[in-house]
């Protein structure tokens, strides 16, 4: 699979799609992971990591825009980019709280992928919305933070928000020196 | 949904939802049912199946308001329908032709669920793009018209356009007499 040239898509970039429509096709593909992985906790990783490839992929168009920007203060960049990213990728509308100096947490209390969304009582321990952890973690890598995530509350399990802490690993400092100095 | 105020300096522009996301989930699923349906037939047919659960669902919500618009004219509502619910749900801006009485043609240049995928030549005979015929069906389906959809063109494979066939077999009326008559 390759990227094409972005001209060539001009009334996507514009339009929004139906969440519902990403809502289904999430839940087609969990129903599918259900039946191929038996084990909870295997299951929880493969959402994951297949959040993260997916993060991964969607924002390698955005590189070039990264570089551009002041990385000076990491801490900053990280927090727009937490919130700005979850926004615009996922549509999430969160609240940012840095707790620590490494440890930052994402509150949200719409979750695009849970929508209509309810866990029969053999998949208790699933965690539906792990791809979000793994897409929000993909995202960040690319744009030159090593974390991790983790959903530490979930509404899907009675809680009162949903609740993405995000622990700075490192920063991928090496992406952004320019070539040419 | 509460709305905050962007960040001043926002690397991103707009609030959506990226349809990329969509696009990487499907094609994350496609991958999966790859692994699980060797024959291409029952993969295609698989394929449709899907598409048409997830158009039933993305509609349900839509029924009260279709028994309230005028259904005297069937072919002008199956037109107004196939356009819209095309746009609306499917991101996708097309053209409509009628070809005959019970004959429909949804053309269209941009295929939201295609993004950057070449498919690879193993794959040759997968119809990739069944599953939005397959949610027309379903989505027409819930709005009183049982039809069949065929995508006769696709520029996945080389076309210049592509075009969805739909054939209408036919309207489901029962569903719109008003119980108090």
């Amino acid at each position: 699979m390759s990227r094409r040239n972005q001209n060539e898509n001009p009334i996507f970039d514009k339009k929004q799609i139906k969440v519902e429509l990403l809502t289904f096709m999430y839940g087609t593909l969990l129903v599918r992971l259900t039946k191929d992985i038996k084990d909870i906790n295997e299951l929880n990783t493969k959402i994951e990591l297949i959040g993260y490839d997916i993060g991964k992929r969607l924002v390698d168009d955005l590189i070039d825009d990264i570089q551009r920007v002041d990385h000076s203060d990491q801490n900053k960049l990280m927090e727009k980019l937490i919130c700005q990213l979850a926004q615009y990728y996922l549509g999430i509308i969160g609240n940012y709280n840095q707790v620590g100096e490494n440890e930052f947490h994402l509150k949200f209390n719409q979750n695009p992928i849970s929508l209509y969304v309810e866990l029969p009582e053999y998949l208790e321990g699933l965690c539906y919305s792990n791809i979000i952890c793994g897409i929000m973690r993909g995202m960040l890598e690319i744009t030159g933070f090593e974390v991790k995530c983790e959903l530490i509350k979930d509404k899907m399990k009675g809680d009162d928000i949903n609740d993405i802490k995000i622990s700075l690993v490192k920063y991928i400092e090496e992406r952004f020196i320019d070539d040419e100095e």
